[in-house]
């Protein structure tokens, strides 16, 4: 055991492909300090030898965006007076200073301490996502710096950002600016700007956290339609039209055209190489009752089954994005009535809770399609009483398949939908048992089977958020040192 | 229709029994401007001709406190340029500036309004409680002068304070100062100190709440014993002890004259005249394996009949706390095991989620008993959706009774036990469900029947919260003006 107090120093390694003036661990070496000394006012008295963590990453990535074939793999060996982490990628550096951060602990007299140890550590799953909804209900940018920010204590990896949807439409477009002046709650207060984007790609990838948007279609889309005409399906009552408006119109090539414009523009505002295109939930009855699309529909020879409408309709929406040289992830909707899918396709299952999640994996693998699990993580379901063990509980990899079929699971992640989550209740509600999945996603699963020994562990790391700054609710009766200091 | 815009003005009416200096409509008048006209700078121009209201009272109750009886009702009349607030109490006149507090808009421009009316107003329930569970986990002082102020905006007018129980003792007697420091979580940081309990006090005075403190016994005691040797019952295991403790020793005379002391101080710090006793739950298993118990049980002709020593005990410590000219709360429970309860007593219901409730009520108020009910309304469990409508729907008065039977139910209480919830989760938790709850105490059932017409006006009033600060969920999909503002 070693006693650290405050002298403390960051350096990078001489072998290190990284070097002073790498953002991603400059900025994370401020950060960390904050986070392990929270109470350092900067007057402290160095009462014992310096203690120094030298990091070393084999690749000089600290410009570029975390990918998915980004190693987070890091090596961790502290001794006394010194640690060294290793890496190969600044990615695999970050999570090794979250671990190294939560390794430090304070005695009762304010002296810091950290054990010796030797950690050769790994994610089981390559996705570890977590959706917001900030279409259902507005979030704040800061909001979702401060979610970024606690998902990069629980080594989540993907913010995927379910940005617009039917109720609201706040991205600011620069090529569709009607999109969210019209489509918004509030063309002016409640929207993401282009520079509000920007700062969540940018804090995002200091914690190495993917930015994966979603611009869910041909559903999903009412918001869509208050600034862009014509986008929508005007639906029929009997040979007039309703006034109601129902999915994207797929039968119209200037639906082709927005999407085309639209998508080229996200393309470039996303760096990340994935894109979320939704595809869930469509509902079939406005279609039908549109007379120009019962005529493509009979010009196209799709008779009556408008799941062919459908597919045509995310065809044309994947090739557009394809073309632009992203992956696609859509629902798993899309796979039930879509047979001419691309292979790298990644379907994101989110049916088939609590049990029947599992035959969709198999029956997904089978087909040779790569997979990313919701379902049991929909976390803005909430009921009485430890929950977090539902989660923690879940096998992503307990379904009947192949060594190849398991290894098409590319991750899992957690769902925060918003009908009823906004700034008033998102934290609380999100952590901590969200974590409980990131445990699940990230480590080897025969080391933590046990929800039983994993209940003291949260319980110390809720305590940790809650000393973060994060508004982590209780796992049950008891106390933190340092309860959580806002009102 | 009529345009304030910051010239606004409070006064007293000429005949008003309280004038300035009055501490607590003074108070009011300064904190209700702020809520008001939230965005005032004291820059603003008056563009208008100003606006007064007048403040009439009866009675001069400015330094007493809010008791049983204080008449809450008011008479609000708005006309052009002038408001006239009438009331008995000082506490009535709060009610009329909560009122119009919220009868008070601000259009797109930032012109504030209110709409000329007419409003005679007064509660159907006396009792209008929230219980706040402080044992379970610990609640800063300053999150429980927040969710005071938040119970005024609903017309909340009691807080039973349910500062103790098995997990911690976090008040700080000053009589027995062991009990915190050894039976807090943490003596030190986890404790209420005498000046936090004036403060508390004093705050919910001025809102016009009463604060009555719960320590209950003789079960939900663990942490008593911690500081208070001999206190509780010694379990034994055949013919030794185990070392484990049951509910408080009702055999020894010390127990009685421990209970005397501390009820002499809790009753001198807390002005209210109620106090609550508990008496819930207690097991009786502990009892009966201890032979000294047993031997009692003997002398005094129990047979092995444990409810008669539970009458026993209660019928001592209601005793001493009637003597200290308090009236007493006691949980259900008591009812059912004591044949010789004090008619002035109040039996507070818990049981019978989510029906059978209102047997209890007939059967209790049957007996001639008043009662407090809780049950619908246990606040702390949770659901996913719109479980306000349940809070809303209850009916505290439709059960099968007399009209006299009827007149014996004083009121309800909103319980947020806190095996779930602490500081960081509390609010969005407690608002604005339980806001559902205090519509149904205050308001006439038959104008407030339809939860589809209450819903618009909650989801307002939600709105409202948020604006003043109150970090109160989101009941769907929407938003509101102004987004709450912290993180």
């Amino acid at each position: 055991m070693e006693a650290v107090r405050m002298a403390f120093y960051f350096g990078y390694g001489r072998q290190s492909a990284a070097q002073q003036g790498c953002s991603v661990l400059d900025s994370a070496f401020i950060r960390y300090f904050s986070l392990m000394f929270p109470d350092y006012t900067g007057n402290d008295v160095f009462e014992d030898k310096p203690f120094n963590i030298e990091i070393t990453v084999d690749h000089d990535d600290c410009e570029s965006y975390p990918n998915e074939d980004s190693s987070e793999r890091y090596h961790l060996s502290v001794s006394a007076g010194q640690a060294a982490l290793n890496a190969e990628t600044v990615w695999g550096a970050l999570r090794g200073l979250e671990t190294f951060s939560q390794l430090v602990y304070q005695d009762d007299f304010g002296s810091y301490f950290v054990n010796k140890t030797e950690i050769d550590d790994f994610p089981s799953f390559q996705f570890r996502g977590i959706l917001l909804d900030t279409s259902r209900h507005y979030l704040p940018v800061k909001d979702i710096l401060k979610t970024l920010d606690a998902m990069a204590y629980s080594k989540f990896n993907v913010f995927h950002w379910h940005i617009v949807d039917d109720p609201s439409f706040p991205y600011q477009s620069q090529t569709f600016p009607d999109l969210s002046s019209k489509g918004a709650f509030h063309p002016m207060t409640h929207i993401y700007t282009q520079s509000d984007v920007r700062r969540v790609i940018s804090h995002a990838r200091l914690w190495g956290i993917r930015v994966v948007p979603e611009f869910d279609s041909p559903g999903h889309t009412k918001s869509w339609g208050k600034g862009q005409p014509d986008l929508l399906t005007p639906c029929y009552s009997g040979s007039t039209p309703s006034g109601a408006f129902g999915p994207v119109n797929p039968v119209l090539p200037s639906t082709y055209q927005f999407m085309a414009s639209l998508f080229k523009e996200v393309s470039s505002v996303f760096p990340d190489s994935y894109v979320h295109l939704g595809g869930d939930e469509v509902d079939f009855s406005c279609w039908s009752s549109n007379p120009d699309v019962r005529a493509f529909m009979q010009k196209m020879g799709f008779g009556v089954d408008f799941t062919k409408l459908e597919a045509f309709y995310m065809e044309n929406i994947v090739n557009i994005t394809s073309a632009l040289n992203k992956t696609v992830i859509v629902w798993q909707d899309v796979f039930d009535y879509h047979e001419r899918i691309p292979k790298d396709t990644v379907l994101h299952i989110w049916k088939g809770i609590p049990a029947s999640y599992k035959a969709e994996l198999s029956r997904m693998t089978k087909a040779g399609m790569r997979v990313l699990l919701a379902a049991p993580w929909y976390i803005n379901h909430i009921s009485y009483g430890q929950d977090w063990r539902d989660y923690y509980n879940v096998k992503p990899l307990n379904f009947s398949g192949t060594e190849e079929q398991k290894k098409l699971v590319i991750g899992g992640e957690v769902c925060m939908w918003g009908e009823y989550v906004d700034a008033t209740n998102l934290s609380p509600r999100l952590w901590p048992r969200a974590s409980a999945a990131a445990e699940r996603l990230w480590s080897d699963e025969k080391q933590t089977s046990s929800v039983g020994k994993a209940f003291p562990r949260l319980q110390d790391f809720r305590c940790k958020l809650v000393r973060r700054g994060i508004r982590a609710e209780p796992l049950y009766v008891g106390h933190c040192k340092h309860e959580y200091q806002g009102v």
